[in-house]
């Protein structure tokens, strides 16, 4: 660890969402970084350690009000944000030479039209979209070092995504009916007050969601296009289930080629730190990655058929959205990829 | 309700696991049925509500030993036994005139080569098997009426089989490439001591399991198959999620007709009493039929493509299990059908 | 059961909450009661069923404004409203003959100014509280017959005093250090939209809360001192804990008298059809309760010493609110006591 | 961090329970230790990360047969076996000159006859009972250090005495009416698979259990007698809640002296890296320990009676078990106690 370097000046725009809070679990003892701003329009004034105790001796920041916090001074601003909130002051912070990681959707897709059509308002800088890296390492590690601007990708489309690359980049499938049925834990929903993801509601219950269309399918559909190098055809049906933290995403294709599978996957990922290709058979399961920024995949052919069966976890809150964008900022800035990262997975 | 007609002498044997008390729970306040008889090897003289505590008050027999029950004496015999035990005992009940209903799997596959393969065993009377009828008594209603021995359907299959029926039966989609995502909660497995579904491990935790082949899925293609009265190819996965009870089915099939679905749905039906299709665009829970006998059903189609996906929800231990097996009991006997079957769901 | 007797016509003023759809739960299927009114001012014209389709096929009414509703035309009226809002009504609703069931806390009270500190608002009817009965029918079941108003008990109060209750009529522990330590499921803090009763929060965690001070307090003292026929003193714990539904109050107090604390639980029971004496030496789970309106309880005396622990379990949406406030219109009105209510509990 | 000293040789006998895959989660990324030898007798030659999915890229050892393991080249053993193993070992490590931390119950009493009534089995080698130092740093940190021979805490003991331990130091309450209501996590029962930790067990249901008689009881008692110079009087009812970590003790005594608590409690644990007074008014959650060594404290006088309450919470499997037993080890070989410790709780 290179624990004798300047830190870098962290500002997070936003910390009082699930993002906000494991972007401090995890920054909080990052050997690189000095958490330097956290703002929050509602809980200025706050200590951060008052809302979330478990940050207790971690954290000894306040909320800071937007308006007063001085974000320019950063070195990277996190956006943790709604959707819309990042567009409105990224063009400000790239101008003062702050690199910016934006969690929510605001960067991630390409299309203006279609990015309006599904998040429901005019985009306030589609020049800055153009510029912007779509950060997920694996597929765009090189844009991602020079990046001034990274749109970290969604949860769904993290695990979607990587279960589906090996086959789309090798054009061993069918891209025309691609199956993704994917289950989430609720705090993928976040830290609003909405009756539905309350626990009476959401424990001991499971149901899907969105099936006529979700956020998170442009988002998948564009990514998938690149990696196929032509229009494919997605189905994609969330589910919410009873865990806090997990996704498992199990993605169904019809194979046009025969194909080791096994092998497939291990050598696409055989580089990758966050990307674990488990043995032929196996099952990952959502707690093998809680904590953590693993993604742990398993390629399956059942009976011997032309379905591929891709099996894919991540924790929502980590290589789905927080621990993500700590890889992207390592990435940009120089560090080992996997600094502070190293988080074993909690289980039980 | 029929409360002067003399009570059906019911014999449950294996009444110590999850399926067994939920057949007590049904059978204690079903106005047609005294409880005669309820075995286990392991527990005999124990009173049942000293095992079950929710029973006291409604249930005083005790367990009794195999050896020593006078099942003969019995109207009507339910084994909530493992696989392999009822194959065993059937032929001398149905001797004496009991009529019998299994409710696990020993006389649900016809194919006695199939059935062998995937229960690991030899199968002990195959002549009855092909005199058992499948108790799905939305497909087989009036061969259930007249039956000496029904095979009680798997809790998956159930599901799983009332979901793509209307689709098979009317042949609009490629039946070759039938997919069945599974989610089922944790007394699916019963109430064996296993590690894997302790609360620790089964707890914020999902996977899929038998991904290469699970003993529902011979079960369900024979099903299908006979619903499109040809060979049908399904790629089945199914998965544990952190809730109790509940099976939440999502099927997938690519539509080779254009065809009014939510219509095709509600008329098959209509005069079903344990089958509610839900309006167009619903996303049926699990707890909406939380301790019901009920299967709740939607269908879509996303994006109007030519991808179906239909969502079919029940309590693995009620239409599951235990009601279903109450449901061809009183459809045996000559009740109506939801006699002691209107339990209203348990939510939240 | 008396099917044929005239049906009591019933108003429901408030049905969008836990308390309101669990009574929507039970009445749907009481056979003398019919569901003529539901009201709710945020969603009038929505169908019941649409918000709660656990109830699809059981409940066809559609919530109507309250300004809109005939509830004077009803036989009783249940308020499962937040506090406050009873208060309002229940004047004019006694003045035109219909009965009152107030699961809320207005009426529970004696003392005004206790009332107004703990609920911090004026009351807007104290001599309507002097003629209110405190519907705990193992206590009051005489007055309850002929009362026009009844004061529902809370969930804790419920399980606390019921626990409570035979030691300190018989007058064998030191009342001045009662100790009440309650646990509640999640769905006592009703179905609003906040924060801590999310899944993520309230999720794989437990807390205690209230310590200072609860809202049960003074209901559980003013009945305590009752019972002892001297003022007592109370220190009251309330938890969240992980589960949807039940309480599990462990109480503590100080022997003064020897005694056969096993005979002096089953004795004062014996005759109550919804309070269980557990043979001694038993714990009883909420499970045992779930969706039933039993009140289980075990005595203990831990190691022979001058200590007795009672352990006392309810479903709070049951024993604890809408089976009591059921139970308590089956005595208003004259039906067997347990009309409606014998609803096995829902194990696992 | 000591990155340079040598690294110590840790032998973890008995290592597939959650008490063994906790340590190795904690040690396998401690600065100072190299995991050497890992047993199993049911699992030899299995490698650890078969078992434990999320060990996977930490530890790459295999499960060994403990007779064919050479313990005997260990710096420091961990016993996380069963009660009973570790003290049919210990006296040979010791002779070879390696330090040992039991992290069961064979060394915790130093009272043979009591440990024997309560554990059910002669003791094998009480002399070593007499020289073992009981491992809570809070209270013995001294004796610790020097320790060949380490009794790690039960996890109610540490909640537990760690709660009660300012008050009966300082000597303001009555020590002879002591009440510990405790609940724990699911964990706490360890990975054996039994019926009654199944999670259609345990899940959506509270109770309490070994209210007769638990074994942590005279573990506590020994503790408290201790602590306050002369014998105590404790009552202890521990509960099972359907959480996987966390313990919760809400401890209860009568002030006998007018003391400032919020002050007594924080100048006791001024100096403990794990000990964390909350702030007056706090209410601890579990979830705010979770994955970490730290316990928390909050202090309650209620409505400012002579009783005091104490709320304590800790995550079971590290502060009451592997982490502590890290921290013991810590002091024994002189590195900075926290070492390998700030893991930052997860949350959600």
């Amino acid at each position: 660890m290179n624990m004798a370097a300047k830190k870098l000046k962290i500002g997070i725009v936003g910390g009082t969402g699930y993002t906000g809070v494991e972007l401090l679990r995890l920054l909080a003892v990052h050997p690189n970084t000095e958490l330097t701003v956290i703002t929050s329009r509602g809980e200025a004034g706050l200590p951060v350690a008052d809302m979330f105790p478990s940050l207790r001796g971690y954290v000894d920041l306040a909320f800071t009000d937007p308006a007063q916090s001085d974000l320019g001074a950063c070195d990277v601003v996190f956006f943790a944000t709604p959707n819309g909130i990042a567009m409105q002051q990224t063009r400000d912070l790239l101008a003062k030479g702050v690199r910016v990681i934006d969690l929510a959707a605001d960067f991630r897709i390409q299309d203006i039209a279609v990015w309006e059509k599904w998040y429901g308002m005019p985009h306030a800088c589609a020049d800055l979209v153009a510029q912007a890296v779509y950060g997920l390492p694996e597929l765009n590690r090189e844009k991602i070092r020079t990046a001034q601007l990274v749109a970290n990708p969604g949860c769904y489309p993290t695990a979607v995504q990587l279960g589906f690359m090996p086959l789309l980049e090798a054009g061993v499938v069918d891209e025309s009916h691609l199956i993704a049925d994917a289950k989430s834990g609720v705090s993928g929903a976040g830290r609003k007050a909405e009756v539905h993801t309350l626990f009476s509601e959401a424990g001991d219950n499971f149901k899907a969601y969105g099936v006529a269309g979700h956020r998170h399918l442009p988002e998948i559909s564009q990514g998938l296009t690149n990696m196929a190098g032509k229009k494919i055809g997605l189905t994609f049906v969330p589910h919410l289930t009873p865990l806090i933290r997990g996704i498992h995403a199990t993605l169904y294709a019809k194979l046009t080629k025969t194909v080791d599978l096994q092998q497939l996957f291990e050598s696409r990922y055989a580089e990758e730190r966050f990307v674990d290709v488990l043995p032929k058979g196996a099952h990952p399961e959502t707690r093998s990655v809680r904590g953590s920024n693993l993604c742990r995949i398993a390629v399956h052919q059942p009976q011997g058929g032309d379905t591929v069966v891709v099996l894919s976890v991540i924790d929502n809150l980590v290589k789905g959205a927080a621990g993500q964008a700590v890889q992207n900022m390592n990435i940009m800035f120089g560090f080992a990829e996997n600094t502070g990262l190293e988080v074993v997975p909690l289980l039980p």
